[in-house]
């Protein structure tokens, strides 16, 4: 870790001030919809005016909240090497989430199925770069919905020996997920003694949460898990059409469900998220390779770390449907922007695609690449007296060569990245080698990744409760 | 343009303090091979003390050089609306730069010939995100070396009515360069009498610079021409394998430069050039691709910027052979990278491909539409009362729409990018058109800007004259 880390600021004090003003303002006189009685109730009972399922919220009441949620935290892994900080400055890599469909490198598109999550999950688990396996890898259309969510618990948990995350679709598949999760680390009873997930909270925007998110959310708060509580505005149809608004709604939204976490149980850790961007107003669609998302991302990053909260925004996010140029282009600017802004949790790091509708696993690869690049970035280098070298100069002098000092011997491998994937190389060797394009290189790759993957193995009697808790 | 420009920081006050020391305690003890006694002999003549071709530079003498070198400049155009202003905070983009061949979509590559030059002119002329025509765009490999730099000027000052760069082999160039910018303008005399062009010297690494650029930054300097003075060290070849070496080393050269210039003529419009990046230590080649110099671009921004300097960096850097993930990939993240630092002018804006080695007339297509989208990022939000539009949101309150609300109208159009290139429709559609990835779109675009560009025409008198001295 370099003496400085990055600093990236595209808002300065006073800008942040008036966008946080704005949002005290529409939580206190607009309100936020809770489509869940059980929410309204406990902030009901925190000073919080409630008409109908609007909820108001005292300016006091937001504030305390924050001020209980920590700085940062810890997710335990089954594996302790592997064990997750989060807000410590160095982001964590979370892969792409929630998508239903599965494209392949010519762009042909299908419903994806049970065999792509466990993929997914083989290459988040094998990756060096993702911290976190992952929750809704991708939605398994064959299982059937009911039974969806433990399905995919136990693909996780049977593959990876990474942090994961909770089911976040109601307050029942918040227990079962919690069951799950006490089966995997043997603790008794129905919930773990740690924390050892995260689960994605979703506002609806404008200003609403519906019984699902709210019910997952408080069942997860209670038991002292943390928490992405994180809002999807559309700037021009679901929020206003000016960039400083969607930072002042999402802020509302996302600053509601901190609330209602924390009311829940002072000091529950939780995660401002940002995904907000605009509408492409050509078909009324989300865009998610935009710019506008991207300087939401390093703004978000911003407002959140001025609350004292960790922040999630970003990813490799792109509108392309395939694995092409522009999603390239397009999810290294997020990936970026998201790693120089400090964000803390960056989820939808590897796979996904047109504005989070599909998942490619050759663009898993891809990306997977890009993350270790940006952290390469984020890394930067040491300046000392030996990284300086002034003598060496000296002694080497005007129109020498470094290559054969010790020097070099000594520090290159440490300095320089290495690129499983980058091609660097001849330009005659390339085209004898049958002149791979990346997209190309990253096929040859994921299959030796998902060949050579080797499962961390479960104690047998925890497999097997796992299975049958999927099972059920 | 938003209250806040985008700040990146990447080193702390104390290691630029460092990394500065050490460039002084270079070019005091170490010193910089100048190979043109004319240079020496400037330089001897303001205190520097010479040995053989080494010249060592009194600390006093480089600060004053940085003191009398403005903060800022304008390049004049020969079409006002396209005068240039460097150093204004707002990037400078200028494309591809002295590759001498020329890559198709596949991956096919031959020698450059003048008729790509004039085709990259023209799409330099067309697009409305490169500011300066540019210089070598490629290398016109079918004219006589003797004659080249008289026909790639005349195609540049023919195609295009934007500022321009000169030619940088020795003297003799530069004043036939001089000569035909003061045709253009009706200028009397040999050179033209306001800054209408910029030349970029690079130094020779490590800690050199030869007769041809010495010769030709004498020239441009002692003309009031602003110069690009750069270098372009390899981490572990010709610079130390450490990222805090290669700043001060770099430093040293464009100092040296800067000082020659100031020398010459006080007041003379520099630019801090930073190239510098890693060797790829399996092949001893150059990387530009490299994670190691996207950062080394934020942190030059940062070291020129404290000197009072305009600086250039970074660029649409990659190491890939044809325009595919990873062209696009690497060229976003140093785009990108040198936008948030404020980088000032970016060379290699559009086009390049394989560590400067070849051009893509695809890929300028490319690299154009991801400089509109850096720009946009920079542009980011503002924030005030309409802006915020906290009265709107109470209006409409939680679960309203805003696509119908006025406000939206007013705004969306200069709020959202508007993308010529990216694909952000349905995907039915998308599989109706042909399943188009960027590239293939690239090329249609490329076919309608060649077809439909109209070069600015020039008053027949000067038309002639230039072509006269091109063909002399």
């Amino acid at each position: 870790m370099g003496l400085a880390a990055p600093s990236l600021s595209v808002l300065n004090a006073k800008e942040i001030e008036q966008i946080k003003d704005a949002s005290m303002d529409i939580l206190q006189h607009t309100g936020v919809k809770m489509d869940y009685a059980s929410a309204r109730d406990v902030l009901r009972a925190r000073g919080a005016k409630v008409e109908g399922e609007i909820v108001f919220f005292p300016p006091r009441l937001v504030q305390e909240a924050v001020m209980s949620a920590p700085r940062g935290f810890r997710l335990y892994a089954r594996n302790p090497a592997k064990n997750v900080s989060i807000g410590d400055g160095n982001p964590v890599f979370v892969p792409g989430y929630g998508a239903p469909f599965i494209t392949s490198v010519d762009g042909a598109k299908r419903k994806a199925v049970y065999e792509d999550f466990v993929q997914l999950v083989r290459l988040a688990g094998a990756s060096s770069n993702m911290d976190i396996t992952g929750g809704v890898l991708v939605e398994p259309n064959d299982i059937p919905e009911k039974h969806r969510h433990q399905q995919m618990l136990y693909a996780c948990l049977a593959n990876s020996d990474k942090p994961f995350m909770g089911s976040a679709t109601g307050a029942e598949h918040a227990r079962d997920s919690l069951a799950m999760a006490a089966t995997l680390f043997e603790d008794d009873g129905d919930r773990p003694s740690q924390p050892v997930m995260i689960t994605l909270i979703n506002s609806l925007s404008p200003l609403m949460y519906d019984a699902r998110m709210a019910g997952a959310l408080m069942e997860y708060a209670a038991a002292g898990q943390p928490l992405i509580i994180a809002s999807l505005g559309m700037a021009g149809s679901t929020m206003p059409a000016t960039l400083a608004s969607v930072l002042s709604v999402q802020n509302a939204e996302v600053l509601a469900g901190i609330t209602l976490a924390q009311v829940v149980r002072e000091g529950t850790p939780v995660v401002y998220g940002s995904a907000s961007s605009i509408t492409e107003m050509r078909y009324g669609s989300l865009s998610i390779g935009a710019p506008e998302g991207a300087w939401i991302i390093a703004a978000a990053a911003q407002i959140a770390h001025s609350y004292g909260l960790p922040c999630r925004a970003g990813g490799s996010l792109t509108d392309s449907k395939l694995p092409d140029a522009q999603a390239a282009s397009e999810s290294m600017m997020n990936m970026l922007t998201a790693g120089l802004a400090g964000v803390d949790v960056i989820l939808h790091a590897a796979g996904i695609l047109e504005s989070y509708v599909s998942m490619s696993l050759e663009k898993f690869v891809l990306d997977d690449e890009a993350c270790s690049a940006v952290k390469r970035i984020l890394r930067g280098g040491d300046v000392n007296k030996d990284t300086l070298a002034v003598g060496l100069i000296h002694d080497i002098g005007p129109g020498g060569e470094f290559l054969s000092a010790e020097h070099t011997y000594g520090h290159f491998r440490s300095e320089f990245w290495q690129s499983p994937l980058a091609e660097r190389g001849s330009y005659d060797q390339w085209r004898l080698e049958g002149t791979r394009t990346a997209l190309v290189r990253a096929q040859i790759r994921l299959q030796q990744i998902l060949e050579s993957y080797q499962a961390p193995p479960l104690p047998k009697k925890v497999e097997k409760r796992l299975r049958e808790s999927a099972a059920r």
